[in-house]
């Protein structure tokens, strides 16, 4: 099988050595099944390492599952769950939230996928009035879908304007580890210590081959979360090969090594292309991901032999995005090749 | 991590290797995600080879999903399925079929878990009549939930019955390679051949790590399937990963000889227990699942040591279930402690 | 337009001159909307002196919409429902409660739609299995669907048998006047001083244009009904046509004399009918309805004049329904064409 | 009952006395339920004339009904619904269009709730990806929540751009005589001679007490409606009380003469209340509703006499609504009272 030349996303790496290594491992014979094996039990202890001792987790295989059932699982079909106009949740889950949670997503502009109390506040009326969905959750997502940060402050202040108002902070952490690698912060930092209620916890993306989860962090929400699961047909009866992926994402600082790679390499493909004639980079990079404009022709041209998205056709923007298997030859070779097209085409 | 000593089910086993093999061998670098890999694409053809050229091929993760999609993507919420009311999707998924897809459900009593159209027949009145949920889809499962087999035959005449009535037929298929193996027939026999019209396609139980797939063989149903999976959370980013198990199980006939070894262990399970004095199987043994009737007290023995499920207290039965990985040393084990445990309890 | 001369349902009726002079002394004018005019409010009031002070009100347009909001308002979508097989839920209700419920029903076999601790016992186990849907609510149906009553005894029995297994119980009341009636109680008698949970109130077929209601008569339950009933369409903007037919039914035992001429009308039609040469009636006549054997070419003449269901072709059963409006004039003349068609085809 | 001196909303009236008349009139007896009464089956006849021959006509009781039962109808979970902002289905229904229609909203920014070609195309992106809902009705609301009228050429160009994409058209007629009504059209130019796809059609607020409908035009969709309705608990069983409103309403030009009126007096209040010091009306007034700014201090004062929204806090804005029951006395007392308030508060 061909090996493709990928800046189109970080799931379109494979899996970690060491992760891989993890699952052939845990091979080993009969297990009791649906996460009561041992070794899911482990991984439980281990994530609460990280979130604290009252976190309670739960593994789904792809984001959408995290992100649909823990927001369902914490709503009434006549409440709203304001986010980001940019959110995933609101673009690129094909209507799940609504169609599988009976959601009412109310999507909020923002520049960068970022909110703050002031964008959310006018969106808060109709306390009580029967004839409007009543907010319950405020979802962010971290970093945002086009690769921005929020400060911890900025959380702190979102999760205070929120529980001020008796509403719920879900934080769609897809890739919360390259958050957490740029912010230079723990996951605790960034999640327990700021009294964020739940999260979306990634680890597909960041060297896993499908590891996802659900993580409460306040005690009194999710209690009906298992049930839900298994009738989301989210259950895996073979857990362990799950547990297994993010027992080994989250051992020896993988997560964080990974993170800072994509990171790392996201940097240096934009100062190294960003000096290229004819090609601007879009605001600054605070993680993996970067927007860039070059000509239409150009973007024709690396099309041929990499793999990227069209981001806005209109204003001639492509995203660029590194992952934890992204090395500094390939970025280099992309640049080589960005170069050439740059002139092939000035 | 200990080996657990399971008779339980054969999801308590583990990935056969030569599936594990190929799950780390397609870990090698950058590819499409979401099923539009080379490899992913390249399962499909394999998959036409065994079910025909009109079949298209969808997977997901665990059983249930493919139970609950695929019923869901040929139902109207006013339509209803029958089923047996020992079925799977009756009992075993937690309300996923009416939760998530807004089936009803319509169960009918059978004595061992498979129907036939004179079982059918009078719950399909009420056609046209608006009160009442208009029948849809007869689904069957292939072997029962309690290790019975439909004939080639039986199954014929129960989607000739379904056809001549605008009726669909669905195959839960989560066990479908035992049930060929036990007949002796290819999966193109059991299913194309007889125009079955959807599959939920089972490969987890029977060697891979998370493989299933919904197969829909009749041409003009299921169109919107693609953006289903994809609501229903259940489209995986890492694709190949799931590809891969189901193209190794289909390969060399491994899906074969690992159902086959599991009824032979069942089957050998069957004879010898069975010779113990105190000790009935129930029925014929047709598949990898037997029932037995033991003392509570000689059940209460053999579960400090194995694990498998009390399937009725009242009447002192338990289910035993042999897997691809059950070995004659396995299977003999177990007979001579059932043997120590009678005799301590006579 | 010509009068029907209907032994269909009660629900060919009209409405009572009463209610219909009700509706129209209420359209005097502005009102406010969606039930805050002070006629809705008081008719609150007025349905606390029959169900008692904690009673909470929320009025519907149609019986499935008690049924399936007050169902769905209690629980999870992994709970379910335990109801007889015969309920209306379950057959005459096009699938409402799975599809917009989300409620997974278990229906119970029941030889006259009544249940009983000892026929919902099996059904009870499985509780904290994940795999299965968690029981939340028996449903009962007072009278049931084929007219038979619950005694007060039978009623609290269920309700202990249910308490005890933290299951609430619910009371499909679409003819709950003619139950009172029959046993000569009031609905406080049969509903609050029995622990009754929520009620589905029916008003429309004893005498209301469109009038029913959910009433919660346990605290702790149903708290966000006002946003499901917007939510799921029920919340007339014009509520004082909907409450001025329930005062006015609730008025001067209006709702009393109406069931007992019903259930009144169909004892004489039991004991003139069953005395004529070769007409049966099936058991005893507990409420308004009543089934007999009839020839089949006897059903065929009365359906040129009258209208009523054949209710099972197979074994000649016929269902006959009175009504507030049914009179004695109209049931003596349904017995002399009854008589002649008998004496036509013996 | 008192009176309320309401500016509210037109469903603060009551209904008129000829439609009153006929429901009273129908009470004759008894009549086969469900719409298969003869006066359904004629009201189906006479909304034909209206809308041509190929409408298919579907009675319901509320407008949250007739939109989101229509809606659902025409979609797949999958697809999304694109309207305004203000629509009535993303603010008004309590989430109803997500919780029990499973529909995607795109709600689109809009200055006035009118939608144009031009607004909408940046929407419809994605199409055949199956990470995005895919786009498949265009909901308008004519008049808009805010007051203001489509023209017919604006109407007509929005059907042709939806139907050159595969879209639906679906009106919101809520308010739908008012629009004929002011635009000096009938109910056939402005919906079936410029295709228009679907509509709901209102008749409470102008005058019935409860009676609105889902109206096909296009023959090829909403073919399940009937089943549909039932199962969302809408399908009320004494029908001739809704129909009978509806004949009567389209009879002798009822529903023309009433919003004739409505509208006449929100433009005579506009006028007079526009004159005065200190008030301004906001923009045109194209319908039977008005927005204003005065002080608060005078909203204060008059709404302890008159019932009315403040429609916007923060600019100080409040709506009044006139309706088929508004008279020029009322217009001319509430005018008189605002010119006092104004004094009192300058």
């Amino acid at each position: 099988m061909s090996d493709l030349k990928s800046f189109a996303s970080d799931n379109n790496s494979g899996a970690h050595p060491a992760v891989m290594e993890a699952v052939v491992r845990v091979n080993t014979g009969h297990l009791k099944s649906y996460g009561d094996d041992e070794l899911s039990i482990h991984t439980d202890e281990v994530f609460k390492e990280f979130f604290g001792s009252q976190a309670r987790i739960h593994y789904v295989t792809t984001g959408t599952a995290a992100n649909v059932l823990g927001l369902r699982s914490v709503t009434h079909t006549y409440n709203s769950v304001l986010c980001a106009e940019q959110a995933h949740i609101n673009n690129d889950e094909c209507g799940a939230p609504e169609a599988f949670g009976g959601i009412k997503l109310v999507p909020i502009p923002s520049p960068d996928g970022k909110l703050t109390p002031g964008m959310i506040a006018p969106y808060l009326g109709h306390i009580g009035f029967v004839h409007a969905s009543q907010p319950k959750v405020i979802s962010i997502t971290q970093p945002t879908e086009v690769g921005k940060l929020y400060t911890l402050k900025e959380i702190e202040d979102l999760v205070e304007f929120a529980h001020d108002r008796d509403l719920l902070v879900h934080m769609d952490g897809a890739r919360l580890a390259n958050a957490c690698a740029a912010l230079d912060c723990s996951f605790f930092d960034m999640t327990t210590a700021l009294d964020v209620d739940f999260i979306s916890f990634g680890g597909t993306k960041n060297g896993c081959l499908m590891g996802e989860a659900v993580i409460f962090l306040n005690p009194d929400i999710g209690q009906g979360f298992p049930y839900l699961r298994k009738q989301a047909m989210q259950l895996v009866s073979k857990m362990r090969f799950v547990s297994a992926q993010l027992e080994a994402y989250l051992k020896d600082d993988l997560w964080l090594k990974n993170a800072r790679n994509a990171n790392a390499m996201a940097k240096r493909l934009a100062e190294k292309a960003g000096a290229i004639d004819g090609v601007t980079i879009k605001g600054t990079v605070d993680c993996n991901s970067l927007f860039a404009h070059i000509p239409p022709e150009a973007t024709e041209i690396l099309l041929k032999k990499y793999y990227f998205y069209v981001w806005n056709e209109h204003d001639q923007t492509v995203r660029w995005m590194t992952s934890w298997a992204t090395t500094e030859a390939m970025v280099d070779e992309f640049v080589e090749d960005l170069r050439k097209a740059m002139k092939a085409v000035s």
